[in-house]
C-alpha cells in the first residue's frame, strides 16, 4: 500500500526544529497504530519532540490523532451535566474518592475513568480494590446506568479509548521520552476528550512528589492542557497544587480509603478537605451549578450517601472492615521542635517499597501496605515521638523502606516551615 | 542476567545534556549488539546524541566500543607500510581506482576495504564490478597475499569488522539520525581502525554533492575523525575537497572506470589527477616515503602496471571492453557564454535515476548507466552544444533523470564562475 508520508521525513523535520503539518501528524499516529511506522521511528520522533518541542497547533493535532485512533464515549443522554477530574499524580492523593461522590451529591454526574499506580504514585483503582468485593471493570452500558442512578462512577478506562496513546506511552516509558510536556498533555487530554466529559478540572501537582518539580513547568503543562480541552469544546480548568509533602496523613491503598471515608464523614485532614472542596467547586461551576455549597454536602452526609451507593453498585461492601497489615513499625522524631519538611517523594517511595505500589505493570499490590503519618510540616514534635508508622504484610521490606525515608524530614524552628500556606498554588483557565 | 547499567538512565543522561561515562558507552554498545538494548532505545539515544552532541572523549569511547564489537585485522606481517584512504562520498568520486595502484607503485601497500553506493553517491565496488570478471569478495588470507604480491587491494569489507556499526547504521538510516557528526565520525573510524591500517588519509567532501554542505561542518567532521585516528595510533590526515560540481567528467560505474584508466594512462581530467596526486602524497608522507613523486609514477605507467595486476588478481580482465549503454541522450547548452555552475547533487541524482545507483541496498545497478559531462564550470560553451550525455539501458528513465537536471547549471560571464580554484580546500592533521 502506498503511504501519503514518509516517517524519516517527518522525524527529520522535527529534528531540525520544523513544524509538522496537521496531515503529517494525523498520518504518523495512524501509521504507528497500523505498525507501518516502527517503534524505533516513533521513539526517535518522541525524543525530537521532547528536545525541540511542538507548538499548540501541533499538540492539538497530535491529541486529535490519538482520539481518532479509538472510540469516543457519549454522555449526552444523561439527565444531568458531567464533570471529571484528572490529577497528574502525587503521594497520598486519594482526592478522587471523596470528590466523585461529593460532586454527584451536588447534582453533577462524575464519570471517573481511572488507572492503576506505577512507581511512587498510587492509582485510584488500586485504592478502591482494597474494599472487599469492589470491581473496577464495567461495561459502557453499566457505567451509563450507574451514572444515571448513582451519579458517580470510578472504573477502569476501557482499551477502546485512544489506543495509540496506550502504545505510545509504553514506548516512551522505555525510551526516556516520558518527560515531554507536549506528549504528557496530549496523552492525558486524548483520553479525557475521548471520554466525552462536559467539564474537566485538572489537578496539576507541583513538588518533589509530583512529575512536575517546578511551578513553571506545572504552569506550562496546565496551560497546554487547558488550551487542548477548550479547543475540543470541553470546559477545562486547572489548579496547580502543592505536592512537596504528602496529601493528608496516609499513603497506601487501604489506608487512603480509610482516610477518604473520614473526610466523607465530615472529618479528615484539613488539606484533603480543602483540596476536595476546591476541586468540587470548580467542577460544579464549570457545569453551571452555583447554588450548592460542596463544603456543606461533605459535612452533612450527602456525599457519604453517594459514596455508599457508588461502592455498592460496583459490588463493594461499604461497611466491610478494610484489611490491616500483618506488621507495623514506627519511625520516631530525632529532636524536639517543629517539623519543617517532610518530603513527598521519599514517603511515596517508602510506601511503594512496603508493597503499596508496583515496579512493573504486572506486579500485585498489598491492600494494607503503606505509610501513616503522625505529623505534618508545621506540627510541633518532641524527640522520641512517632512521626510515622510503616505498614506491610512482608516485614523484610522495612529495611529498604526505611532507607528511602533517610533524611526525608527536618525538625527546626517554626519560622523554617517550608510548606505552602494553601494547598492550591494557582489556577489556570 | 543482571546488567551493569540501565538503557533508560543512559538515554536520559544524554537527553538532559549530560556526559556518558566510558563504562556506560561500552555497556550500551555491547548490550545493543546482544539485543538487550532494543532498537527503539538506541534510536532515542541516537536522536539525543544528534541534538545534544558528544564530547571528544565520549566519541572516542563510542568508537572503541564499536571496534570491540568485532574482529581486528593486522597488517604487521607485511614487508611494507600500509596506508588507506576514505572519502565521505561524492558525485563522480572514482579517486580510489587510480589512487590505490598509484600509492602501491610508490612502495606503500593499500588495503582498501570499500562499500557499495546508496542514493546519489556511487560506490567503489559498484564501479569495479563494471569490469568483466572482477570479484569484490576476498578472504582475509587472499587479501594479505595480494597486498604482499601486488601492493594494492580494493575489496568488500568483511562482516566481522565493527558489526555494531552495521546494525546502528541501518537503524540510523530509518530513524532520521544519520546526520550526527559524532555518529558519522565513529562509524567511519571504527571500521578504519579495526581494519588495522598504519596511515589513513580522509577525503572530506564539501558542497551540494556531499554529505557536508558547509566547510564549517566538514572541518568539524574532519577534526573529529583525525583526533579519533591519532588517538588510536593511526597516522591520520584529512583533506577538505570541493564537491560543489562533479569530480572529473563522468558519474556512473563503467564510465568512471574508463576515466580512471585514462588517468592511469597519464591523461584524464585535471581535477581527478590533482586530487589523486594530493591524496597519494599524503598517504606516502604518512608512511614515511618522501623520495618518490606520485605525479611521475602516474605519468610513466608504473601506476598502470599495478592497476592491471590488481584487477587481474581479483579475476578481472584489464583489457576487456567495458559495457556500453543501450541508449544515450544529449543535453545541450541553452545559451552562449561561460558555464558558471554545474550542480554535483543534481548530476548525482540524474546518474542514480539512469540506473547507476540504487535506492535500496538490495537493488541492482547498471554497469553502463550514468552521466558524461562535456563541459565543466569555467569552460566556454555555445548555444546548442552538448553539455552532457545521459547513458542508460532503460530509456524510460530519461524523463526522471532530465527532471533532476532541471536548473542544475548556469551560463554567464567568466567572472561569475562559482567553482573553487583548487579542488583541495583545506587540510586537517
Amino acid at each position: 500500500m502506498s503511504e501519503s508520508f514518509d516517517a524519516v521525513d517527518i522525524i527529520r523535520t522535527k529534528r531540525d526544529r520544523g513544524e509538522l503539518s496537521s496531515e503529517e501528524i494525523a498520518w504518523v499516529i495512524d501509521a504507528y497504530t497500523r505498525e507501518v511506522v516502527a517503534d524505533e521511528q516513533m521513539s526517535a520522533l518522541a525524543m525530537a519532540i521532547l528536545l525541540n518541542g511542538m507548538n499548540r497547533r501541533e499538540i492539538g493535532d497530535w491529541t486529535n490523532a490519538m482520539i481518532a485512533s479509538g472510540e469516543r464515549m457519549d454522555f449526552s443522554s444523561l439527565s444531568r451535566p458531567t464533570a471529571d477530574k484528572h490529577s497528574t499524580g502525587g503521594v497520598g492523593d486519594k482526592i478522587t474518592l471523596p470528590l466523585a461522590p461529593l460532586v454527584a451529591a451536588c447534582g453533577v454526574a462524575v464519570p471517573q475513568l481511572s488507572g492503576r499506580g506505577l512507581g511512587h504514585t498510587g492509582g485510584t483503582l488500586d485504592k478502591l480494590e482494597a474494599i472487599p468485593g469492589w470491581q473496577a471493570a464495567l461495561s459502557n452500558e453499566d457505567m451509563l446506568r450507574q451514572l444515571e442512578d448513582v451519579g458517580a462512577v470510578i472504573c477502569a478506562a476501557g482499551s477502546g479509548l485512544a489506543p495509540a496513546d496506550k502504545r505510545l506511552y509504553s514506548l516512551r516509558d522505555v525510551t526516556g521520552t516520558v518527560e515531554a510536556i507536549p506528549l504528557i498533555a496530549s496523552s492525558i487530554m486524548s483520553k479525557k476528550i475521548a471520554e466525552g466529559t462536559g467539564v474537566l478540572v485538572l489537578d496539576v501537582k507541583v513538588g518533589s512528589g509530583a512529575f512536575m518539580k517546578t511551578q513553571e513547568d506545572a504552569r506550562e503543562l496546565a496551560e497546554t492542557m487547558v488550551a487542548l480541552g477548550q479547543g475540543a469544546g470541553v470546559h477545562t480548568v486547572a489548579l496547580l497544587t502543592d505536592m512537596s509533602t504528602p496529601l493528608g496523613l496516609t499513603a497506601g491503598n487501604g489506608l487512603e480509603v480509610r482516610e477518604s471515608v473520614e473526610v466523607l464523614a465530615g472529618g479528615g485532614p484539613q488539606d484533603v478537605v480543602e483540596l476536595t472542596v476546591a476541586l468540587a467547586r470548580e467542577m460544579l461551576e464549570g457545569a453551571g451549578v452555583t447554588d450548592v455549597d460542596p463544603a456543606e454536602a461533605l459535612k452533612d452526609g450527602r456525599a457519604m450517601d453517594v459514596w455508599r451507593a457508588m461502592i455498592s453498585a460496583q459490588g463493594g461492601d461499604p461497611d466491610a472492615e478494610l484489611p490491616t497489615a500483618k506488621e507495623t513499625q514506627e519511625v520516631v522524631a530525632d529532636a524536639d521542635g517543629t517539623l519543617t519538611r517532610l518530603d513527598a517523594y521519599a514517603v511515596g517511595v517508602a510506601a511503594w517499597r512496603l508493597g503499596a505500589g508496583r515496579g512493573r505493570k504486572e506486579d500485585p499490590v498489598q491492600a494494607a501496605a503503606g505509610v501513616e503519618l503522625h505529623a505534618k510540616p508545621g506540627d510541633a514534635v518532641s524527640k522520641g515521638q512517632p512521626l510515622m508508622t510503616l505498614h506491610t504484610d512482608t516485614p523484610e521490606r522495612f529495611d529498604r523502606s526505611l532507607a528511602a525515608l533517610e533524611g526525608c524530614w527536618s525538625i527546626g524552628g517554626a519560622q523554617d516551615v517550608q510548606t505552602a500556606d494553601s494547598i492550591v498554588l494557582d489556577r489556570v483557565g
